[in-house]
């Protein structure tokens, strides 16, 4: 790695260069715009060939330092297969990132960042299991969804710390001093809800969050709370559901010739992982940013934005109140 | 019940006229436009002072029939507790329905209609567990969600059961004649979602559908499938997401000043209870539809169109290929 001096005011950022649908054709864009228009220094991973030919056709040949990895991560490994390939663009990238605490970002498939992740980095002291949190608009201001997909099967004690890190996360990147939780069920009342939600709902009320109670579907997008608690099944699930929903609904505004297609891409925006900058995976001792695996080069700087300003974040997390859970007393 | 001569080419149709949030004020004027209009005989069962008044007050005293049942049940009672509430107007009107062979209409709220219509109509033979079924508008067509919330934690056989429930709603209602069947999962590769998922995906290429594989968020509203097959605590989240993300979307495009306002009153009119009537109880030996809560009286009285086209469907479904399960061989 070059002595570059620092870009600017945000931490240094590693880039798996050659994750994402598309590779290095939009990460190295991404990584130029993100240096170039907020000064975050990036540390881009991958076939050093691909990504230097692709940082001369932007013009942007040494402005950026690129460290080789010899192979690649298919979108279609399974967690346990990537992890396996020590030598890819995204397990070299986990372990630079860890050694230069670093926050790393890739649009690789979410189940191999998580997994080459959790080893690289590790859980933070009392965390059971990472959780994706994905910062949503609303009218008013944003929610955050966590968890949007990093455990499928979650226990009632993973959900309540769930909200922990949420919370946290909404006090970080969203600056609400005291953030409100709500737990997604199918209906507001206490007691609604399938098995899980149940057990969760008697555990949250013991943690240090203002719990708010149950929250339901069209909750999320609607301002109710600052944090929406969910499995990582039902919250992948809304998240995909969303973008679909307001895809489907703005092609029914445009078909209905109501409003003209360029200023309803402005709402589509809003939505797409250019604006959001894909899912922060909270719980480990490190930071991570996974980004949609379709992001073009617009996303990739988001996400490194967003990756810049997560400030490292490495206090043990409380344990759920039940004696037998988690490692921490 | 008086000798009235059927009105129309539909079924007549049980309308539980203290269901939903408004009672008879919204049921009372739903049930004589489905009348007026559809040419449907309904059967109004409640507080006959209170029906009666709301009649007279929309000029339509002795056009509708009237079944006088003392007592209502509130909309936050549970299943069991409602039930018990053997006067009120959901119990006389589930029994009533059993009686004439009539479909059940009501918008009190789901966990209460679910369990009388359970325990009033029964099963049909070889169902594990009943689904409730909604037809979502896609830009191409409709897609059958199911379940939209009437069993919170099925096991992998229910699920694989609500495939066989979805599509026959599709061939019934939408006019499908071979429906595709998708399980919403959090990716579209075999083995990706949680347990319970995963294990219905292993189940369902033996059972007498066009599955499809797995679907997931964003295909709800992409027309990708037919039918959209999930658990109820999944499916009744994604339905209440749907209506948020519409609502939200449609309110950021106002507010972007780029549609009129009453042109996306259009769109929005597309998913709510007034366009698609409300949710089909599917599995049990009699035609149930539950209305949402806040029904107005066009969503009720498309409810009571929807209830009467549904035909009665008492075949016995298929068990799923494992010997251990269900009561069919």
């Amino acid at each position: 790695m070059g002595g570059r001096a620092q870009g600017g005011a945000g931490r240094p950022v590693v880039l798996d260069a050659m994750g994402g649908d598309h590779g290095p054709a939009e990460t190295v864009p991404g990584a130029l715009a993100a240096h170039r228009d907020h000064g975050i220094e990036v540390l881009l991973v991958g076939r050093a060939d691909d990504v230097r030919r692709e940082l001369r056709r932007h013009g942007g040949a040494g402005e950026v330092d690129v460290l080789h990895a010899d192979d690649v991560v298919p979108m279609a490994e399974r967690g346990s297969g990537a992890a396996a390939r020590r030598d890819s663009s995204l397990m070299v990238g986990c372990a630079l990132a860890r050694r230069r605490r670093a926050p790393l970002v890739s649009a690789g498939s979410t189940g191999a960042v998580v997994t080459c992740a959790v080893r690289a980095f590790g859980r933070r002291e009392g965390v059971l299991r990472p959780a994706l949190a994905v910062a949503l608009p609303t009218l008013t201001g944003s929610t955050v969804l966590v968890d949007a997909g990093g455990t499928a099967d979650p226990t009632a004690e993973m959900l309540a710390q769930f909200a922990l890190l949420g919370a946290s996360y909404a006090r970080a990147v969203l600056g609400v001093a005291d953030p409100s939780v709500g737990l997604l069920s199918i209906g507001a009342e206490p007691g609604k809800g399938n098995r899980l939600v149940r057990e969760a709902a008697g555990l949250l009320p013991g943690m240090p969050v203002r719990f708010h109670g149950n929250v339901e579907g069209h909750d999320v997008l609607a301002g109710t709370v600052d944090v929406v608690v969910t499995d990582g099944f039902t919250g992948n699930v809304v998240l995909k559901n969303i973008e679909g929903c307001v895809r489907t609904t703005l092609d029914m505004v445009a078909e209905a010739g109501i409003a003209p297609p360029g200023r309803l891409a402005e709402v589509a925006r809003l939505y797409t992982a250019d604006t959001h900058g894909g899912a922060a995976l909270l719980g480990l001792t490190g930071t991570v940013v996974v980004g949609h695996g379709s992001s073009r080069s617009a996303a990739i700087a988001r996400a490194c934005v967003v990756a810049s300003e997560l400030g490292a974040d490495d206090e043990p997390v409380p344990a759920v109140g039940r004696a037998s859970v988690g490692p921490v007393a």
